[in-house]
């Protein structure tokens, strides 16, 4: 049995976003999972998510480590609420601030892996570092200031 | 007449980025122009370009912030060698680092505006600062270092 992807756990009515809504027909439907304490994406940029030719596009990039680092952000909020093995719905992070460096260019025939940890967890607040991986390589770093959606933006 | 964006003074070969090429159909071919001493780029979101419903996806928010920054550098670096009347081929930048700040949630419903101003420019690296306004308030500010494409990225 696959295990459930953090975004699988957001309300239906707030699945849309484009960069991980199960909901979004047209968007990029990232899925993170916990392995062990790092949380996990990966991703298949398609051919017209180029930048300068052979590369991955930095805005991709930089969407990839947002929607990652907020799904994070709700899983750990989650785990310290109701322990590992919590269920139900999870409470959603919007991002305050994003910061990504790019190191070196990010071939666009592999497969991404971004990697994120927990650097800071306090009230409703949540800080996530990460770094993308392609083909064995770090391409760049990200660094997520998220705090939880106040109830009067949360869709009903 | 309509005075030439950046980016179509960009080589043909390197005019497929996702964010800003004119020869990328799937993308989001942004357009910038000088107001004077700021950069102005303007980008009307689809309505699947959504986050939590009604306001505009973060990811969407650095594209165009990166984009119109590194956009925004070869400008500068032009008119730097050859004046503010200069023409002919422009250097591309890419991306060193992003920084994205959301101020608060861009509607979607509305036709967003960057503006941007250079603030360094030294050898091949340039410093760009910008904000988002969407319905007549700055929604994000971001700063963007961009660096000069090294001649063996450039396509041929």
């Amino acid at each position: 049995m696959e295990a459930k992807a953090f975004q699988d756990s957001y309300p239906d009515d707030a699945s849309h976003c484009y960069g991980c809504g199960r909901f979004n027909a047209r968007g990029l439907q990232i899925k993170s999972y916990w392995e062990g304490d790092e949380a996990v994406c990966h991703f298949t940029p398609k051919s017209y998510h180029t930048a300068i030719p052979g590369y991955v596009y930095g805005g991709l990039i930089a969407s990839l480590i947002d929607c990652h680092s907020t799904g994070t952000a709700s899983a750990a909020a989650r785990q310290r609420e109701t322990g590992p093995e919590g269920s139900g719905p999870a409470a959603m992070f919007l991002t305050a601030s994003l910061h990504v460096d790019y190191l070196k260019p990010t071939p666009i025939d592999a497969t991404l892996e971004v990697r994120a940890v927990i650097k800071e967890i306090k009230g409703r607040k949540v800080v996530v570092a990460s770094r993308l991986i392609a083909a064995g390589k770090i391409c760049a770093t990200g660094e997520v200031v998220a705090v939880e959606v106040p109830e009067h933006l949360m869709p009903r």
